[in-house]
């Protein structure tokens, strides 16, 4: 029998605010999942939104809040002053055992700070990075991180990521590769150079070197770690292509005959590398769970950032879970 | 009348040697393309090669050289001990105003380190950058650079890098945007925070913010700066996603009854993004015209690269050509 869990869902900090997540999550309770959803935000528009998405309520707890972190908001400020916007809650919740993972569509960098603070870094861990598993060439995936969390890095951050995503790999002493301009040992930036050093030296660790950008889809390692700034900018160029040739061959195919043909076998093809079918991504290094959704997703996003605290959340699944005095059935 | 110029082609310092680079030679004689061609490596290997790939050799001559860079060779030390390298005579051609032009598809640092002593320079440009036209939606292009010429930048090599940009791109007073992790103000790494506001500041520039890597193919900017490090990693991760895609579609429609039309489809729709269809790239900010090409390009990008040579050299082919002593005609 599964665990019985639950999960605190910060409703309100991605772009389209409680519309997108109450979507989501009553997509989460329509399909089964078996979970209590601790939902976070303005309870008005909370409830105003589920009106729309029917689903049963009977697991769900709203806990009102006014507050929200916005897009531009300061990590450092919205730490001071944030203590009743709906991501610190949820984290909080967290926090108290009351859930046992964290989703938000939030401001990363805010997400990343308020994590920091409230959950703690596992021993040893510096600081949390974002990692997810990409599609990659022969049905594959491989770890990638950070994926934005850090955008100034020092070398013994690379070898933290390099530690946590081969703890995290499913495989047994997965390899891991350095992203670099090159695979000649005179390539990569001072950072990189200095974090190859150390990875080098580091016996736990399966190194294999530094991986070109024209191999990352190439599987030549099991986990790719780069700063927060490269990782960001890597896969969203990546995102924004795959977009674009999609739409491209879509463009072509539709003033030929055989068009709703060529539609389907692009389906086919590219759903494994559609953003809107991937698992959302882990902040990794707390000690407990954070999901991080993007901040303009889709409620299908978001639904994977459901499952993949879901998944995340059963690891952790004997943990007393309390109801908090604020909230209530809707 | 167009004018007679001359394009000096380091012919070995590529992976493949001089096969490719004999084979692209040959490919551009044979299209009429009106220029001298000076092949600066080993005789005995271009003339072998040359045999393979016939063309009229009345307008080829060989330099003969017996030294070449190696992928792995250190700028620093090439620079010392590498005189009798086919890439430093090639460019020390140029110099000499025996050459308009010169290609190479060799180690980069090394091109950037022997191209910046041996051809200086503009005035207040202090590095080289490797810049490329690359394709985006509705049939546009965006102008990128440092694509991998400096992998260590400070915020005045950013700003060097804008106004480089600008004065190459063919529209009056572009738009220039600095590639970060967020639009917000909030968003950058230290590097490019510090670029922003000399960016910002500069009236000459037509300065936009930030761009994403999602929003680089929407066409939100004509000039994107980046530094090399940043650059060469989104440039070769798109190629390498690329390629991978066009291979899922290929692999999935191989097995329908009607995969030769989505083939020549996907052909169709691609070719733009194909790597191997584009425009070499541009050594900028130098007093002469230094093209690279990739050091794995197959004859068809070397082709490019020699055309892009031949479009800057155009622009000098006022400047007198001699023959030097060691050219002979083969």
């Amino acid at each position: 029998m599964q665990k019985q869990v639950a999960i605190a869902v910060d409703m309100m900090s991605g772009d389209s605010g409680a519309d997108t997540s109450c979507r989501a999550v009553s997509d989460a309770i329509s399909r089964g999942d078996a979970c209590q959803f601790i939902l976070v935000g303005r309870r008005t528009e909370i409830v105003q939104h589920l009106k729309k998405y029917p689903c049963r309520l009977d697991h769900v707890k709203i806990v009102d809040c006014d507050d929200v972190v916005r897009m531009t908001d300061n990590p450092l400020l919205a730490l001071r002053k944030g203590r009743r916007t709906s991501m610190w809650i949820a984290l909080d919740l967290v926090k108290q055992g009351v859930a046992h993972a964290c989703v938000s569509a939030g401001n990363t960098g805010v997400l990343m700070a308020m994590s920091r603070y409230l959950l703690k870094m596992k021993d040893g861990i510096q600081k949390p990075a974002i990692c997810t598993y990409l599609p990659i060439e022969d049905d594959k995936e491989v770890l990638a991180l950070d994926l934005g969390a850090n955008v100034d890095c020092q070398p013994n951050h690379l070898l933290d990521f390099a530690k946590m995503g081969s703890d995290l790999h499913v495989k047994e002493s997965p390899t891991v590769g350095l992203l670099a301009n090159g695979t000649e040992s005179i390539k990569g930036n001072q950072l990189v150079k200095s974090a190859h050093d150390l990875l080098a030296s580091t016996a736990s660790l399966n190194y294999i070197g530094y991986v070109e950008g024209d191999q990352l889809f190439k599987g030549v390692a099991d986990v790719i770690v780069c700063d927060g700034f490269v990782g960001n900018l890597v896969l969203k160029s990546c995102e924004g292509l795959t977009r674009m040739l999609t739409n491209e061959i879509a463009n072509v195919s539709r003033n030929s005959w055989y068009g709703v043909m060529v539609k389907s076998l692009l389906k086919k093809a590219l759903s494994r590398f559609d953003p809107q079918n991937r698992g959302a991504a882990i902040l990794l290094g707390l000690k407990a769970s954070v999901i991080k959704v993007h901040g303009a997703a889709c409620h299908r996003v978001f639904l994977n950032g459901i499952s993949e605290a879901l998944k995340n959340a059963r690891h952790h699944g004997d943990q007393h879970v309390t109801t908090p005095d604020s909230c209530y059935a809707e």
